[in-house]
């Protein structure tokens, strides 16, 4: 059951899908006794000025939630503030990443979900100060409260994501493996990344167009010297089945004689200061300015931007910079500079030159700048600091409107950097600019679940690290995570080292990573369709699916993915192997470096497995089945017919196997059940297997 | 056995104690065909103007060694620059650290260990560039090789610590809990540390005195207002067995009046430009010359300062910022100064404001600023990058030497951030300023064992995380950990959340933690002895003690410590217990909260064990004996005569129990053997013992 609560007057930001009535709740209300009885849970809130949620944790509860954020699948233990930041040196102690997810369930005797719809700067102390104290705080008591009961942590995830309404489906090649890195300047070099993959005989669909492709990093324009004849390239690549994806930034670069800056000042689209002017942010392409994505003329018109793209055989975008990120504002590099001349005849102690460094330091995203411009919304001028949460989310349903504007019936891939709660109905995201560490890999397989119960099903990171050198082992354990995940982009920044496959010793280790993501597209497929279409988790923590089992609440490093199996990626450098807690007896299946797999039943229990690199480790519940397609080079030509059945089958076993044309909307496929009998003796089933 | 061999003309460092003989080898001893038979291993080197090893390492090769280095046990897949750096932000991409400690043990089919005594930059790639390149390169080939062969990489690092000699003893009182914190300003502020600790009965030996306690941070001063009476302050503290533990910074301020500045520049001890003017460098007192460590005259002086503090009372100090670190030197601040001038009437492009950025962030710590100064090393002029990795053991050695000539039968605490291989001789380390992070948790237990290789023994990090902000339970965990180590250090910085025991909720547990690093103490100490007589590690990773045991190789984090004991932290937030493997059946040992213990015995193989925060889980290896002494609050009221003896006993036991009062050198204190006879049956042994 889901109540929906009032507080002072809030945004409307447009998460919720669904109509709810809402019940307002006066500070009279609150006193602190009361409190508790008027949310059905013993929380505690004050609303004056500020809002102040308290709640009594219990040893043992878990927080689960916060989509894309910090630390672990449980987030009990530390602090979060949503607020999106452009932040690629995310270290364990860092607050705010680049989307703010606002919804969080307590589990444990007491079970509920809370979801924030504040569209500013909140506050999640899960334990941090004290650590039974769970504290969320807003600056402005203006919000709704959305306090969601039922049976189980899973099943109010599935209320609220039935709340928030149906995810974001792409196209089927979006599931095909991926391959960016900025620092691609030209076609050539983009067909020397098509050619060595397909010479390597490695999977791939799509090849990604970082910021390079534009001229000077004007948006919705390609470099006509770099990219001669696009429109032809793209359908040299498409007749390759190769994707190009462009970027597309927030920032429009102010140049006269650009028709889209040219358009968006002449109409009033772009953010202005207090005294009206239009705000200036230093971004990629220099001085910019924003449009004001909160104004629907505004979004309307840039949406249709992307048909300049779209015309030209793009079907696929991705929306970077759009927390939004600035390099500076015209006022902040000011301000910054007076202060530095006033030290030019001062001898300069240390305290100044520590200044100077913290003048310099700070241009970059300093929260001051987001108290400099305005948003219009129906006329009303709001600051962009009170609403800073929605701006990637709003830049992104620009895109996803006007795709469904101009054909309601086509997918087109589309994922975001910044989002917020409601995001997830118009794109994917990517988990922004990680590094290539070990312990990024760790976080990008926590990250999974607390994602989906967000309503983002179509993401995954960077894999490899965009910042800093991958090394081959982290390269390789990170794709067999990676294989796994719906978006599989292997990206990497530019001045790092090169981590295409093909650049590393034995590439044909790779292709048989990729082979396998291949295999298992048409599960992962039909998993995701039908977890968009069931408000479902396609990762999940192991407790979801073994609430009985008390070891199953505190792994994180396992999870569960799509109906029957469970996956349990390798992180540690130098490692040979792991541990791995098997909540019942699993047919375990690992797939070896020379394209084959071994399958053992293991029991319920803890085991120490040997992997070694490049070998993938994958466990299938019982009476369960896995459809295993053949490996392909890419989506065009997997065959989506013929199957390897993989099953531990000690009774009846069933798979509902969706499938479709992989580009249509609504997804009104097919869906097949393929069932297998009870067997007279457990047995593992490996038979060959042809949908109709 | 140990062979020498000599590059062009090496700086004579005296890493090694032991006389050597070297042979000589030119460029043409090492046509590549040659090189290989030239060393006893299948090594190849050229040596030319620079110095260039490389060695094809086997899939399953482990590479130890690195001492103060970052990532794991096994530094393979990695690279490190041995340079010594003030890099508060290790992440896991970092590549140089405080120290240098340039020995490895290739530890495979072949197995051999290899030291460069060499001290400037030198990079060790060990399978970064390609998994299979172990290459060692140095920009001069100037330097020693020693190649050490030997039966295991435990023979070889016993060979090694031989060759390098003793490690330093610190006294008794340095084995006790120890806190500090950047941030104790006055008297009254170490006055409330000690009364809070013995208020709630938490154990305690020493607090610290970071930079505040000195006037306007000029090293050997003490600040009369916030330290009025001073000897009589250091006596008070003594009086309740708590032990005052100063600072001393590499930079002597400049200051007219400031008796060890004018010193130091009328009698040359400072290090000096090109020019022969006295170098300046700003670190925290502003404007600082650093004392020329490399001329015996300014050691010798220098050393014999710390008599000032010595005469006061103190009796432990602490050398700080001798990498050196450097905020900015006089030449890079006018540089910077004047690339910033020249901006003022540009428009500001994002290139130059980047550009600015860099120029403020590359003040500290450039390393443009060691081509800036020179040592003088016996009247030779030595430009200081050539020596960098020196400066910090010759300032302990400073010290070192000036204790033993001041007094050489009583020991003086001292330990230092920066180090070489011989400073080990002279005086601990602290691995530096770390972070409150988890993964620093991590790095902290991984690195003991590469510094005991190293014959860095008496070490610790900075337990709970020195920057940002520790939570309950990572302090915690942490605590359960750190004690096990020698030094046993809480510290933390200016700014951030307080992190001393009694600042936590239920301060109870924090005593009962550190009430079983006193239980502790009395085997810690007999084994920290030993292991410096004997030239052995406390320390070992697993496969030491297991050579035969395949599993054990891999194994990072699980810890030998001393001759009987293995431990095994949790080091991950929310987890409720971990994994462990025994290579044989131990005795499982867990420390409960209620300051009583658990006991059983585990059987070789994987289990799983359940940890609660502050629990301490410890392993005794069968037939071996742990003397558990009472809970004390401090070294001096500790009874090292009375102890519950445990032991899971299959055969004959016995356990070699080493003191001595704990403060004289050289020590020379008692040996006892105690002894457990064959049991009819195997059992656990739970009793009471008095050494006579």
């Amino acid at each position: 059951m889901i109540t929906k609560y009032c507080f002072g007057t809030p945004f409307e930001t447009e998460a919720v899908a669904m109509k709810l009535n809402s019940t307002t709740v006066t500070s009279s209300d609150l006193t602190k006794e009361d409190s508790k009885d008027v949310f059905s849970f013993p929380i505690s809130i004050k609303s004056d000025h500020n809002f102040f949620l308290e709640y009594d944790m219990a040893k043992d509860d878990i927080v689960y939630g916060l989509g894309e954020a910090n630390r672990g699948i449980n987030k009990r233990g530390y602090q979060y503030i949503s607020y999106c930041t452009d932040d690629p040196n995310h270290t364990e102690n860092k607050f705010s990443l680049y989307g703010a997810h606002n919804f969080i369930i307590i589990d444990g005797d007491q079970c509920f979900g809370l979801f924030f719809d504040y569209p500013g700067k909140l506050t999640f102390d899960i334990g941090y100060s004290s650590y039974s104290k769970l504290r969320v705080v807003a600056e402005e008591a203006n919000l709704y409260l959305y306090v969601i009961s039922g049976a189980s942590s899973y099943d109010i995830i599935k209320q609220f994501r039935e709340m928030i309404g149906e995810s974001y489906l792409p196209p089927l090649w979006a599931f095909g493996y991926q391959q960016s890195r900025w620092g691609y300047k030209t076609a050539s070099d983009i067909r020397t990344v098509a050619d060595e993959y397909q010479k390597h005989g490695i999977g791939l669909d799509a090849i990604y167009m970082d910021i390079d492709y534009m001229e000077q990093y004007k948006d919705f324009t390609v470099d006509e010297e770099k990219f001669p004849n696009f429109t032809e390239f793209v359908a040299e690549m498409k007749n390759r089945n190769i994707h190009l994806v462009p970027i597309i930034d927030a920032g429009v670069k102010i140049e006269d004689g650009y028709s889209v800056y040219e358009e968006g000042v002449a109409n009033n689209y772009f953010c202005k200061r207090e005294d009206g002017t239009d705000f200036i942010a230093g971004v990629w392409p220099g001085d910019t300015h924003f449009p004001d994505f909160f104004k629907k003329d505004a979004r309307e018109w840039f949406g249709n931007k992307y048909q300049t793209l779209l015309e030209k055989g793009i079907d696929g975008f991705w929306n970077d910079m759009n927390e939004p990120a600035i390099f500076y504002s015209k006022e902040g590099l000011d301000e910054a500079y007076e202060e530095v001349k006033k030290m030019e005849n001062k001898e300069l102690y240390l305290s100044n030159i520590f200044h100077l460094k913290y003048l310099m330091d700070s241009l970059q995203n300093k929260e001051d700048d987001h108290k400099r411009f305005y948003h219009d919304v129906e006329g009303k001028k709001v600051r962009h600091d009170k609403v800073h949460n929605l701006y990637g989310y709003y830049m992104t349903r620009a895109a996803g409107e006007a795709f469904h504007n101009l054909n309601e019936s086509k997918r087109i891939l589309l994922f975001s950097r910044s989002s917020y709660i409601g995001m997830h109905r118009y794109g994917g995201i990517w988990t922004g600019d990680n590094h290539s560490w070990w312990s990024h890999l760790l976080l990008n397989i926590k990250m999974m679940p607390s994602l989906n119960m967000c309503g983002f099903l179509y993401s995954g990171a960077d894999l490899g690290g965009f910042g800093g050198d991958v090394t081959r082992d982290l390269m390789l354990r990170w794709l067999a995570f990676g294989i796994f995940t719906p978006l599989m982009r292997n990206h990497s920044a530019i001045g790092t080292r090169n981590q295409e496959c093909y650049e590393f010793e034995s590439a044909e280790e790779f292709k048989h990573l990729i082979g396998i993501r291949y295999r298992l597209i048409p599960y992962l497929y039909s998993e995701f369709v039908k977890a968009v279409k069931k408000n479902d988790m396609l990762f999940r923590p192991l407790a979801f699916d073994y609430p009985n089992d008390p070891l199953s609440r505190h792994i994180e490093d396992q999870l569960m993915l799509g109906e029957g199996l469970m996956i349990a990626p390798v992180y540690t450098q130098n490692a040979t192997g792991r541990y791995i807690y098997l909540p019942e007896d699993m047919l375990y299946l690992k797939f070896t470096k020379d394209s084959d797999f071994s399958m053992e039943v293991l029991t319920k229990g803890h085991h120490y497995i040997e992997v070694d690199l490049s070998e993938v480790p994958l466990f299938v519940k019982q009476n369960h089945i896995l459809p295993l397609a053949k490996e392909a080079e890419n989506t065009a030509t997997l065959d989506r017919k013929n199957f390897t059945i993989l099953c531990y089958l000690t009774k009846e076993a069933s798979y509902e196997f969706y499938e479709d044309d992989g580009i249509t909307l609504p997804a009104n496929g097919t869906t097949n059940i393929l069932t297998i009998d009870c067997p007279n003796a457990a047995q593992i089933v490996n038979s060959e297997f042809q949908f109709a």
